[in-house]
């Protein structure tokens, strides 16, 4: 770690930001001001990397990327690198997709910088969960619809479905998974064993961004969909009675209603 | 309606903005850029009035704020001055607290201007169900403690309590409950019929403001730490083992890891 002999070595801090879906106009004027006073960011794969750009330019910037599969770095790597810089440099923003906390590990690194006494902040970010669906005109929540909305990993820490999953599939709520493309079959199976093989069902792809994609079907359909389709990561899963209110779910409806009737 | 002779009449629009949790620096840059070309804009109780500063200065502001039991505009009435506006004055900037699609009718908005062809788009805001927990350092997921978290209103269009409440009890996420105050022990009753006495739960008022208040408990406590603390609307209410990595849950642990040897 080199010393920066012309500058003053500023007190070390940590903020989380939270980056939103990957939209640059989706980040928070709050997380914004806290690149601009960045020494060193630390950015995750789902960064758009634009958002770099509000950080002052002789700022340090570090790409820390880890998407399914790929381990450049550990979380333990991350925690290590991000208490270095802070004591080296001052101000770490650690930008995150997403919210910090929404399957973000933020927390673990709240937990690391203050077993350092390093102070923390963290700076909410507009969660995929919620804004995606909304970006397609799929509310999470609707009067006479749904009541509820419940926020699913598709992969946890041991690579198997969540038991959170199947009480999931059980309730009225509209469920969001979460990193759960790998385990689609999987996961629309446990919908299909609660008699919820008509259930719609959305995909959505890279949401918020100008590559984003939709498939709308249904619970019996939407594993083949997603594979026809060529959906690949990141995206994330929505079921429920709400995605039938998407503007093109009426054709859908429609041929399941006449294959039902026939 | 007034006419505005000497100025050219837009073509109508209309979007829906989420305006996060309070703080005026949680608004997304995507919602100060929409504001910024606003012709109109129609606003709630729960928005931090200091955004509106981001709308022109002749742009048109109207308060159309809903809180529990203050109902100074209808649904309806909100709708129809929204398209009202859209016609005769072209951008209408509907700014709703936290995000528009939890619990917060936007898609009646959205389905009410499409009745009238008007186009109309949404920009997602930081919804207080994740964040506001967040910024108290209460992660709504964290790994080895809860793989999912489950949003739920406390006050359904029927007055009653959701039913989902019933089944977020029984489940194993975090059940973050909006609207719910008026009916907290009613909810903590719900809880307690699971055998979750024990399970620890926080209340946050006004959150993300510099009048923010938190009580932290547990399922058998927080009804009276509400009151005893006059805890007041705005209010979430958070379930779950979450709620002890807050860094002043530790002293209630101890306190009832006593109680229980005891």
């Amino acid at each position: 770690m080199k010393i920066q002999p012309e500058k003053t070595i500023k007190e070390p801090h940590i903020t989380l930001v939270g980056a939103g879906p990957g939209d640059v106009d989706l980040i928070t004027l709050k997380g914004v001001k806290a690149l601009q006073t960045a020494n060193v960011v630390l950015y995750d794969a789902l960064v758009n990397e634009e958002m770099l750009g509000f950080a002052p330019g002789d700022a340090i910037k570090v790409y820390v990327g880890k998407r399914s599969g790929d381990h450049t770095y550990s979380q333990d790597a991350v925690n290590k690198l991000m208490v270095d810089y802070a004591i080296n440099y001052g101000h770490v923003v650690r930008l995150k997709g997403g919210d910090p906390f929404v399957f973000g590990r933020g927390f673990e690194e709240l937990e690391y910088a203050a077993s350092y006494s390093i102070p923390a902040q963290v700076i909410p970010g507009i969660s995929s969960s919620i804004s995606v669906p909304g970006l397609q005109h799929i509310p999470v929540t609707h009067r006479g619809t749904s009541e509820s909305f419940w926020v699913v990993t598709g992969t946890t820490a041991s690579g198997k479905v969540s038991g959170d999953v199947y009480d999931a599939a059980k309730s009225k709520a509209t469920v969001v998974v979460l990193m759960g493309l790998h385990k689609l079959a999987e996961i629309a199976d446990i919908f299909k064993k609660e008699d919820k093989n008509k259930l719609p069902a959305a995909i959505i792809q890279n949401g918020s961004t100008s590559n984003e994609k939709v498939v709308l079907g249904i619970v019996d359909t939407i594993a083949e969909l997603a594979e026809e389709n060529k959906i690949s990561s990141p995206a994330l899963i929505v079921f429920g009675e709400v995605v039938a209110l998407h503007p093109l779910f009426q054709p859908i409806k429609e041929f399941y209603d006449i294959v039902a009737e026939g």
